[in-house]
C-alpha cells in the first residue's frame, strides 16, 4: 500500500466510526429507553475514543507528512489530505488531560445549567461556565490563530471565517435589521389561523415537503425527535428527524430546513462518500443549503403556488381551506420580536444570534466576566429586539449550547442566511425564469443547480474559494439585506 | 491494574462493542433505508474486526492465564475468566484466513440461496453449500471434540450438549410426535375466525402482552421488522421486535415468544449486566423461556382467562366476542402439519428440527452429499409429516440458516422446547396453586421464580450445571412429551 492508499483506509475507517456515533446519537434522540441512557453514554464513549486514538496516532502524522511530499497526487488525493491534516491539526494539538476536562466539565455544565434554569439562579451557572470559557480560550490558543482569538473557533465551525469578516457583515446586517424590524412591526396586520394541527397529519405532510424538494427516502428516513436534526448514517443513509408540536405548523419549515441539510449530504459525489471529504463540512455553506430551503424557497409564494399549497388544503382543510394563498403567505411572512432564538421569524433570528456572538466575544476577550452575561444580555434584548427576558430560562439560559461548551458556533446559522442570499442571488441570474417554474412544480432546477455547483464537492473544496468560485466574492451580506428588505417593507 | 480488572475492562468493552454491533443490526432490520445496506455492512465489518483483534490479542491470553492461576478469585471471577477462556478458546483456534473465507462465502451462500429459491434449482446453491459444510467441518476439527464431530458445533451454541444426549431425547420425542400429530389430527375441529387483524391495534395488543407478562419498557422498546427477534442494546436495553400480517393474529405468540427472551435478560444480576456473563447464553436455556411464554403460557386457558381474553375481545370485538375461552383456546390448539417450519404449530414444530439436524449430522459425517439434500428432505417430511414439498422454497430452501454458515443451530430450537417443560415441571411443584393464581391474572410469580432461579445468573453457571441444580436432571424430553400429549390428546 501507498501511503496514500493508506491514509484513505484510514479516512474510511474513521467516517465508518464517525457514521456509528451518529447512530448511536439518532438512536438515543428517537428511541432510546428510558433507563439506558447511562448504558448508550460508555457505548459512544469507546467509539470516540477509538477516533481520537486513529485521528492523533503516530502513523497519522508521518502518513500526512508523506501525502504531502508526494507531488503526484490528484486533486481529490491533495484535498483529502488537506482535511485530514486539518483535522489532525485541531485535535493534536489538544493534550488529551485538556480534552478530558473538557469532556467532564461539559457533563457537569449541562447538570448546572439544568439548575440554574429551573432555579431561575445564574449563579448555580456562572463558575462552570467560567471554566468552560478558560478551557475555551485555551484551547483557542493551543491551536493557534493569526488575527483575533475568536477565529481559532470560528475556523473549527467554518474554515476560512474571521471576526474581522464576520464584525463587517453583522455590523452591515444589524444596521439595517433593527429599524426594519420596527417599521415592519408598524404596517403589518395580525392574521389567526386554527390553532390545532393534528401530529399525524403534520408528519404526513412534512414526508410530502421532503419529496417535494427531492429528498430520496431510499437514502434517508425521517424519525420523530425533540429537537430537529439531520444525521449522516452511512454514504447512502443522511436521515432527517423533526419534531412536533400540535399547537402549529413549525414542523413544515423544520422539514425544508433539515431537508436542506440532506439534500447538501445526500448530493455529494459518490466517490467522495467514503472518506472524510463527506463529513467535515463549512457549517456556514451547510446553514446556508438549509436556510436556503427553510426561508427562500420556503417561504416564496412561488414554492407554494407549485403544488403545495393546494397539497397544504388537502392535509388541513378546516384550518387553510378558508384562506387564499397570499392570506397563507402574510401569515407565514409575519414578524414578531420573541425571546427564544428557535422560535423566532426570519427577520428577527439573526438579532438573537448577534447577540451571542458579540457576548461570547466580550467574555473570551475579557471584556467582561461570565457573570456580566445576564445584564448584559437583557441590556442587548432590549436596544436590538425592543423586549426585556423575564427571567434566565427566556433569557441567556435558553440555549443549550454554552453549557455544552459549544462556544464559536452561534455565528455559523447568521453566516448560513448570508451565505444562502448570495447563492440564491446566482442561481436566480441563471434561471432567470424560476418564479414560473417553481409556481409550476418544478424546483428541480434547484436541486440540481445545488448539485452541480456546491453539492457534489463536498468538502473538497475550500469553503471560502467554493463561495468565491460561484458568486465571485467573499461573505457579503449585501443580498441578503436586500432580500429581508424587500420581503418585509 | 491487576490482571483480573484489566480482564474485566476487557470485558466490558467487548461487552459495548457487541451491543453497538446489535444497535447496527437492529436499524437494518427496523429502519434502514433501501440503499443503505452496503453501507452498514462496512460499519459492521469494523466493530467486528476490532472485537476480533480484542478477543485474539496476545494480551487477552496472558491475562486469561494470569487469572486462571489466580487462587483468590470470587466466585464470580472465576465465572467470568471461565466464559472468556471459553470463548477465546472458539475464536482464536480459527485461522484468520480461515473466518475470511466463511464470512465471504456466508455473502455468496445468501446471494445464492436467493437465486436457487427463486428458480428452484438447487445445483445453483449446492457448490457453495458443499463449501460452507466443508468450512465447518474444518472448524469443528480445529476447535475440537471429543465425541461425534457435531459436538463442536453444539457446545457454540448451546454449551454442554452432545450428540449423544441431544439423539438420545429427539428419539424419544420422535417416536412419540409421529403418531401423536396423527391421532390429534383424525380427532379434531377446524374452526373459523374472522380473517382480517387490523395490525395497528396488533400492535397495541402486543405491547399490552408484554406489559402483562412484566416486560420492562423503560428498559427495551419494540420495534417492527419481518422476522421477529429479541437484542440486547446495552445494561437497560433489551429490546424486542415483531412482525404483523393482517391475516393472522400469529404476532401475539411472537410477542409473547420475544418477551420470554427479553425478561431473561432483563433480569440478569445488574453487576453481571456489564460483562460477558450478560453476554454468552447457552441459546437451549433461552430458548426455553421464549418457549415457555410462548407455548406453556401462552397458550394456556389460564393465562387468557386472567385478563388478556377479555382484552382481545376489546382490542378486536368482530373477531373474538363471538368466541368463547373455550374456542379460542381450542383454535390456537390446532395442529395443522405445514411445510414451512416458522407457520407451523407447536406440536409439529419440533419434528421440522429434527429433519434438519439429521440432515446436517449425514452432511457433516459424509453418510450423504450435499447434493442429495432435497431428496432426504422429501423422505423425512413425507415420513415425518405427511408432506411432500413442492418446490425447493417450501422445502430444503425454506430457511436461510444453512446460507450464512449458521450449521448446528437449528437444535437449540427443539432443545429450548425440552427445558422449557423441564423447567415448568419444576415451577408447578413449587407453585401447585399456578391455576388459581393465572387465572386471576398474576403471572409475575413465574418471572419471579424464574428471575430467581435462572435468569439472575446470566451466564455465571455453566447451563447444564443450571438445569441440573433446578430440575435435579440433565436433559430430558418425558415432560415436554407428557405436557405436549396432556395437550393434545
Amino acid at each position: 500500500m501507498t501511503p496514500m492508499q493508506e491514509l484513505t483506509a484510514i479516512s474510511q475507517e474513521c467516517c465508518r466510526l464517525n457514521e456509528i456515533e451518529s447512530l448511536l446519537s439518532w438512536d438515543l434522540e428517537t428511541q432510546l429507553p428510558k433507563n439506558a441512557v447511562e448504558g448508550r453514554a460508555a457505548q459512544s464513549e469507546i467509539i470516540t475514543k477509538y477516533l481520537h486514538k486513529i485521528r492523533t496516532s503516530p502513523r497519522m502524522s508521518q502518513l500526512l507528512t508523506q501525502c504531502q511530499a508526494d507531488i503526484e497526487l490528484s486533486e481529490d488525493e491533495r484535498a483529502l489530505v488537506d482535511i485530514m491534516q486539518w483535522v489532525y491539526d485541531r485535535i493534536s494539538k489538544i493534550p488529551e488531560a485538556h480534552s478530558m476536562l473538557e469532556s467532564r466539565l461539559t457533563t457537569l455544565g449541562m447538570q448546572a445549567w439544568v439548575e440554574a434554569r429551573t432555579t431561575d439562579d445564574f449563579s448555580r451557572f456562572a463558575p462552570i461556565l467560567t471554566q468552560l470559557f478558560t478551557l475555551t480560550r485555551e484551547r483557542a490558543e493551543l491551536i493557534g490563530y493569526t488575527g483575533h482569538i475568536y477565529d481559532a473557533l470560528l475556523e473549527g465551525h467554518a474554515q476560512g471565517m474571521t471576526v474581522e469578516l464576520v464584525d463587517r457583515e453583522f455590523e452591515k446586517l444589524k444596521k439595517v435589521l433593527i429599524p426594519l424590524i420596527k417599521s415592519r412591526m408598524q404596517q403589518q396586520k395580525t392574521s389567526i389561523i386554527g390553532s390545532e394541527f393534528d401530529v399525524t397529519m403534520q408528519k404526513k405532510f412534512g414526508k410530502y415537503l421532503l419529496q417535494t424538494i427531492g429528498y430520496d427516502f431510499d437514502r434517508g428516513g425521517l424519525g420523530t425527535v425533540r429537537h430537529p436534526f439531520m444525521t449522516d448514517l452511512g454514504p447512502q443513509d443522511k436521515r432527517v428527524a423533526n419534531r412536533y408540536s400540535a399547537s402549529g405548523f413549525h414542523s413544515f419549515f423544520s422539514a425544508l430546513h433539515e431537508g436542506g441539510h440532506a439534500l447538501y449530504e445526500q448530493g455529494v459525489a459518490e466517490n467522495y462518500q467514503q472518506s472524510d471529504l463527506s463529513k467535515h463540512f463549512s457549517l456556514a455553506i451547510h446553514e446556508s443549503q438549509s436556510r436556503l430551503y427553510e426561508n427562500i424557497v420556503g417561504k416564496s409564494t412561488e414554492f407554494w403556488m407549485g403544488g403545495p399549497y393546494q397539497e397544504l388544503q388537502t392535509h388541513f382543510p378546516t384550518q387553510f381551506k378558508p384562506l387564499s394563498l397570499a392570506q397563507f403567505i402574510d401569515h407565514i411572512h409575519e414578524v414578531r420580536p420573541v425571546m427564544i432564538r428557535v422560535d423566532s421569524d426570519e427577520l428577527t433570528y439573526d438579532l438573537h444570534i448577534i447577540i451571542r456572538y458579540e457576548i461570547e466575544k466580550m467574555v473570551l476577550t475579557g471584556e467582561c466576566e461570565v457573570a456580566d452575561i445576564p445584564q448584559i444580555w437583557n441590556q442587548k434584548y432590549a436596544e436590538y429586539l425592543g423586549l426585556v427576558p423575564q427571567n434566565l430560562a427566556e433569557g441567556c439560559l435558553q440555549d443549550v449550547h454554552w453549557s455544552i461548551g459549544a462556544i464559536g458556533y452561534f455565528p455559523t446559522y447568521t453566516l448560513g442566511n448570508i451565505n444562502a442570499s448570495q447563492i440564491w442571488h446566482t442561481f436566480v441570474q441563471s434561471h432567470p425564469t424560476w418564479r414560473a417554474d417553481f409556481a409550476a412544480g418544478n424546483t428541480t432546477i434547484l436541486r440540481e443547480w445545488l448539485q452541480t455547483n456546491i453539492h457534489q464537492y463536498g468538502s473538497s473544496v475550500h469553503p471560502v474559494a467554493l463561495l468565491k468560485r460561484l458568486c465571485n466574492e467573499e461573505l457579503n451580506s449585501d443580498y441578503y439585506i436586500q432580500r429581508l428588505t424587500e420581503r418585509y417593507l
